[in-house]
């Protein structure tokens, strides 16, 4: 229990360090998906900051990896059928659509992060890849409520 | 070049998603490291939900690999000396204490997500690991400034 204190101390820390937004949700299994989310566009944010040649891309293999990694547990945060916090109805309504969606997500970019650590993949062919992975607006579209 | 505008198109799609202080930052070193550390708060807040019980622990192995991940790229995300950002001036004037802080916190976190992947270690051994791995405030105290 103590150990708990400790980390739970560490981790309140941490987070209040990050933009007021993050961690607002009071519901659990809302914030954990957002979260979840977060790391996604943070993720893919830098991978594009490297695509477009503004930061160097040593790091662009890590952030692929991140990418698979946090993919393959998407859809997973999305199964305590809590609405709210941005995600529509329609996530769990057409769950079988949803998860297609997020397993072939998941899918593709292990596909990429594989092929990048194997190191025989072009900087051309990963980005081709990612490309078609990051399908994000095409989910938004219908499971998202509208940002602005 | 046509590929490298959709996937362009696809990122900012997806950052646009975001809380409004992600990517805000004009300096693409800046951003990027902030992307960085945003991306451990929300992976370490993620396992603290995690390990108070409030979501289940399904993703636990998966949080700890991503922060390891993450923690690997981390030091590197600060070389370039662009001050600002929340970093304090003493990165870079105290590089060799920065950087050993940051090499072992890469080093603690891929010990404890390796324990996590192997199976072997229990949730109380990573738990405790992961306290000890995740010292954030002793750090942020000397480098970065006051959030509040």
């Amino acid at each position: 229990m103590r150990r708990l204190v400790r980390i739970a101390c560490a981790l309140a820390l941490s987070a209040a360090a990050v933009s007021p937004g993050a961690g607002a949700e009071e519901n659990p299994a809302i914030d954990y998906r957002q979260r979840v989310m977060r790391t996604l566009n943070e993720q893919s944010a830098a991978l594009g900051q490297i695509l477009s040649t503004v930061v160097p891309d040593d790091n662009m293999t890590a952030h692929l990896e991140a990418i698979a990694l946090e993919a393959s547990i998407a859809l997973k945060s999305f199964e305590p059928k809590v609405e709210g916090g941005g995600s529509l109805p329609e996530v769990w309504t057409q769950w079988d659509d949803f998860a297609k969606r997020m397993n072939e997500f998941a899918q593709k970019t292990a596909e990429v992060a594989k092929a990048a650590s194997s190191g025989k993949a072009s900087k051309e062919e990963l980005m081709t890849g990612m490309t078609d992975a990051l399908s994000c607006k095409g989910c938004h579209d219908t499971y998202r409520a509208p940002t602005n």
